[in-house]
């Protein structure tokens, strides 16, 4: 049996896959002169975070302020990114506290936005650097055409208490040329403002391996790189001796020969399906389909499911970062050996 | 502004509501006869287990022993039944122990959980009640056929340790006459053999109202009902008056005239569909589709969108207990009042 020491349903993190996995991108960005800040959303564990660093991480990103509160719980953290509009009187306040314990930079994308932050900080010592967050196409937030970006920008310098450091974007996948061409468009227009643009921060796992496809781009977020997961190697960005994160799982039921029940539901694989069919992929079983997910079931089928009650199964979910928030706890590996349990200190932290 | 001493994204659960639902429910089986036992996946607070005894219910139903282990810890339960098939040494110590502290029933559709059981059980002073858990046609666990059901209850009595105590299963909705049908089919093969069955327990919210159309059934399981969500007021079930969870978030963004994004994303909403459209109803605004979420961002979309950055909304989610799962906390609200935090006792207990 695979780790007989661990309880089922477990979340496994195997230490040796995810060092590689940071060195690996970590030589990429340096070869490409980008500056590498990862998003510790995925692994939520301040050890990891450190061992980012010491590969030669620039600092963290972060998308809430709780994450960011549990990151520095440990120290060892100078410098980080929080790539989210921070908005109202309580936020407000842990934003300045967390500013006098590391080098912080915020985003906006609004001036809702910027004038909560100006009124936070603008009768500190220092003023807050912000990025102004750019949509390059992905849909989510940021300000929509670079002309835009340059009078937020503005805006975000002349306000009391801030200063405009550079531009920010979660950038569609494969589509680097026309995010080149955004950012180019929104450093000019700055430019012909006379604001200089320090930063550019782009990022994303599925298009990492094409960051330096983005010239104008200093700086690289990813965040999933460090463990992968199945919507990464069907992308083909990694293969399935890459994935540092499994879930381990326990047959409890064998209803027929081609289907069979696992321990593990959406309450650790989650529904999250992007794109993929089926839950996630069971190693060295290709055969099997991951169907359905109940709360704490999951239906395994194939032609002939070939598992009795109480074997194991480990299985890449199809995204790893909403599987980490789920458990309390991983437990952490080395190939076979278990070498210690970890509890995810920005598990859950949405504030 | 909505509850401005709550931080969001937030939990609400509105106890008047939840109270309201409750006794409902409960008044509705105890018309038909019906023994109640509130599953309490959905909500995972001591407290609502506590208030759905006090209203009558025989006692609480629990998927994981870790969830039945955070329901005791305040007291005042002592009857639980585990609808698991229970494996491993690890847990069937933890078993043990819950089993000195409680009136405990268990599930098991197959033999080598049986043996697990029996094993565990068989020294001690007292047998452990055990229903066998039918498939009768959702196709999650469960015997596939009532002689199957019969030929496990017979071995259950066989087996040191144990005692047969009846039938279990989580019906398929809406096929309540084929449900009757296969039980009493079960039932019949069980007298066979001279077995007593003395419960026969099914459940689900979606078809709660029809609960005595299964007329051998003793007892109903429900957990959703004390909430309810999306996925039951589009199925007709209730109205969204009667939905006591919702999820309180701030728009963060207002990138166009129809779109805006909120901060909630599928770390507080989950990526559960349960087969709808679109990520939850934003309440008194029926126009607004919740259309994609990322980890941390919902995107509203709408003819026209018409909210500014900084205003809240409230969303019924699709899914209410997967929900419940997500935050450690959740806001105890009366209508407009906030009343109290509470910690979500059993929130991640999937052992």
């Amino acid at each position: 049996m695979m780790f007989p020491e661990i309880d089922t349903p477990a979340v496994l993190v195997d230490l040796d896959i995810a060092e590689a996995n940071i060195d690996r991108f970590q030589t990429h960005c340096e070869q490409h002169g980008i500056r590498l800040r990862p998003h510790i959303k995925t692994h939520k564990l301040p050890r990891l975070a450190r061992r980012q660093i010491a590969a030669g991480a620039i600092g963290i990103t972060c998308q809430k302020i709780s994450e960011a509160e549990a990151m520095l719980a440990e120290g060892g953290i100078s410098d980080v990114l929080l790539t989210y509009n921070v908005l109202g009187a309580a936020k407000l306040a842990r934003l300045r506290a967390l500013a006098t314990r590391v080098r912080l930079t915020v985003v906006c994308d609004n001036e809702v936005v910027a004038e909560g932050l100006s009124d936070a900080f603008g009768s500190g010592r220092m003023a807050l650097d912000v990025l102004v967050e750019c949509d390059t196409g992905a849909g989510r937030c940021g300000v929509t055409s670079p002309e835009a970006a340059a009078r937020l920008a503005q805006r975000l310098n002349d306000l009391p208490g801030l200063r405009f450091a550079g531009l920010m974007t979660y950038p569609p996948a494969g589509r680097e040329a026309a995010v080149q061409d955004w950012l180019a468009r929104a450093v000019a227009a700055c430019a012909a403002r006379g604001l200089r643009v320090d930063t550019v921060s782009t990022g994303g796992t599925p298009g990492m391996w094409q960051a330096q496809e983005v010239p104008c781009a200093t700086e690289y977020r990813a965040g999933t790189y460090i463990y992968n997961d199945r919507s990464l190697v069907v992308r083909g960005t990694c293969g399935w001796k890459d994935c540092a994160l499994t879930v381990l799982a326990t047959v409890v039921s064998v209803p027929a020969s081609d289907r069979a029940i696992i321990d593990a539901g959406s309450k650790v694989l989650t529904s999250d399906l992007l794109g993929l069919s089926g839950y996630g992929h069971v190693l060295e079983r290709p055969d099997i389909a991951i169907e359905s997910l109940s709360e704490e079931h999951g239906t395994l089928r194939a032609e002939v499911i070939g598992l009795r009650v109480g074997d194991r199964v480990r299985i890449v979910p199809n995204h790893a970062c909403v599987v980490s928030n789920m458990l309390d706890r991983v437990e952490l590996i080395r190939g076979d050996r278990h070498e210690a349990t970890a509890p995810v200190a920005a598990r859950g932290r949405v504030w």
